[in-house]
């Protein structure tokens, strides 16, 4: 039999990370987690830590447990020489050093975190590319693209990122207006965490998906296209130069894009895994984006086009923004403005280094959250007037 | 640059030939036509022969021109040293010995007429395997699996061909016993020759795919299933085992498919191939085929299951039944009876070597002209109490 992958999990408690679980649950003859890490649901991680006997692990509080090989940080996890694969399923900006580390260690990084290619895919690539690092997409879109540019030696001309459009694609402005967070957090087709719950409302997910693709897949931004796909089977899909297309299709289960980064080259058959049944399907939907309505998209692509320090900034005023709606004190379409406000009121820093990216994430923290609580009425003002 | 391709057309002057020597117009660095060869239009032969100036050629009948270079057979074209590449392009069983001498002579073949691979596709394969011989599929069918399987090492799990359904996929028995050979060959979506537009409206075009599947990519029939897909942008899918699918998709124009073969393993940007267009495209419906209205379908999967040299039975009363339709001389619920009624009388051969499976064409051809103008109204009594 083939040799065990070691791998850690970075957020082992959240949506991505649990399912990462569910996977090696399935494989254990395969995958040996040898660490996890959690910042907050402290209890699931002791359950963890009971049922897979890691090496290490990482957490933000003290446990109540006695659990031996406690590590001071995630950056050491991730790039511990008895670790193969570092699962990045950290959500925000809580990932960036981690991966960073990981990269520069020469690691495998399988990412599901995708704010962290958008504030600094420059500089990860550039380490990745640096160090014999790399970079496996976890995210169904990207993962779809990987699948299809396999054995492909040219370059894709375009690819065409599917979107779910998320549940208020058809509302009206007044219905935007009053969409509560548990309206939002119900998301029809995937399970995930609530911060990527709310950006699929918002569009914003699709838009950093798109800067991610454009570092992942070294494509100019006009060769990535968004398409609403309301069954959310078609993943994404790969133009070739000679106007052939590749599409990845199947059943929405994040377990699916999860379990071939960490099968990847292999393909593995798993009974757990949902099957498309052909006899249910009847038709696959897609719809050119209306970047009007939807505001989150068009500020990441332009973000994502301006590149420096904007996508950062972007990634955290939408995280503030996110967390404000979340918690009852901003409506939803104030997502987009709070996120346009701060953008507009940054000084954009070409080429950063990682501490000027850091430095513009603090700032634009503050300023969204600044913005949004303490001068609300002047932002509102100042939006709809200029 | 890459050196020049030296390929034969066999078959130049039907749809297929002709659409390739299209091809060749727009690549002439990069593909040389060596040799062309047509059984009937002769006046277009002539005109190919005077475009191209290949150094061989092979024609039916005698041509009015004094071009010099005729060859005596398309065997000695499909196995000659100046060759790298023979499109075969021809219809029915006309293709199968130049097939034969291409693959015995370790050459390239892209193959576009079915029903060779159906009649001996296990001699083919071995052939090929032998000599170093490759076979490279043409109908975008297949093209569309060989695309999805590319740079994959595990073996499918299942393979999805569609079927526009033909043009009368929703007729009632009443309306389908009154279809003229007119209306049948107008096919809404493909420029195809009159056989396979036939064979698309009675399915018995897929039927034969499926067979040509089980041989191109060693997967038992339980592992081919067909759907109706009424658009013709998905040209067929790839299930792997982990249950992800890959599916290819383009504008429904055989140049494509037919570049792909003469340019894999590149990729080429033709300018004159049409491209998707996304802002039109609404909805890719899918629908499991109804096996039971279009007995063609049925009739072929059976032949494949049985083997031997029942798949070349098929075919040849099918060829036969065709040219009785197209001539009006047999209605078009009749191509499935005439074919039903042969393969009922036909005694199999098992593992056949080829001079069985000509003479169980041979035999099938007589018997189905026999059974469809000499003696019709018994064939009709005995297939409606049987």
């Amino acid at each position: 039999m083939g040799t065990v992958k070691r791998i850690a999990v970075l957020g082992s408690t959240g949506s991505i990370g649990q399912q990462t679980l569910d996977i090696v649950r399935v494989w254990r003859d395969r995958l040996q987690v040898v660490a996890v890490a959690a910042n907050r649901n402290l209890e699931l991680l002791q359950k963890q830590l009971k049922e897979f006997q890691p090496k290490m692990y990482y957490a933000a509080g003290e446990l109540s447990c006695d659990y031996q090989a406690a590590f001071t940080s995630m950056e050491e996890i991730a790039s511990h020489a008895e670790v193969d694969l570092v699962v990045v399923a950290t959500s925000g900006k809580a990932g960036l050093l981690p991966t960073l580390a990981a990269l520069n260690a020469g690691k495998v990084v399988a990412l599901a975190n995708k704010e962290i290619l958008t504030m600094a895919g420059e500089i990860l690539v550039r380490e990745a590319n640096f160090h014999g690092g790399k970079i496996l997409p976890v995210d169904s879109e990207h993962s779809a693209v990987w699948q299809c540019l396999r054995g492909e030696e040219n370059r894709a001309r375009k690819i065409f990122l599917t979107a779910s459009g998320g549940p208020f694609y058809h509302y009206s402005e007044a219905q935007l207006a009053r969409v509560t967070p548990a309206e939002a957090l119900r998301h029809p087709t995937w399970k995930m965490g609530k911060k990527v719950t709310i950006d699929s409302a918002t569009l914003m997910n699709k838009g950093l998906e798109v800067i991610e693709a454009h570092w992942l897949f070294s494509l100019p931004f006009e060769g990535i296209e968004v398409l609403v796909h309301p069954q959310c089977i078609v993943h994404s899909m790969v133009e070739f130069v000679d106007g052939s297309l590749k599409a990845q299709l199947s059943f929405p289960d994040m377990r699916l894009p999860i379990q071939y980064a960490l099968s990847y080259p292999e393909r593995w058959d798993n009974p757990e895994l949902p099957r498309l049944d052909w006899g249910r399907i009847r038709a696959l939907e897609f719809e050119p984006v209306d970047y009007g309505r939807f505001p989150c998209l068009q500020l990441a692509l332009d973000a994502g086009r301006m590149g420096g320090t904007c996508p950062a900034v972007l990634c955290a005023a939408d995280e503030i923004a996110v967390e404000l709606f979340l918690r009852g004190r901003v409506a939803f379409p104030d997502i987009a403005k709070i996120v346009e406000k701060t953008l507009s009121r940054h000084s954009k820093i070409a080429q950063p280094s990682l501490d000027e990216i850091i430095a513009a994430d603090f700032w634009a923290r503050k300023y969204a959250m600044q913005c949004a609580l303490g001068h609300y009425e002047e932002l509102e003002a100042e939006l709809d007037t200029t």
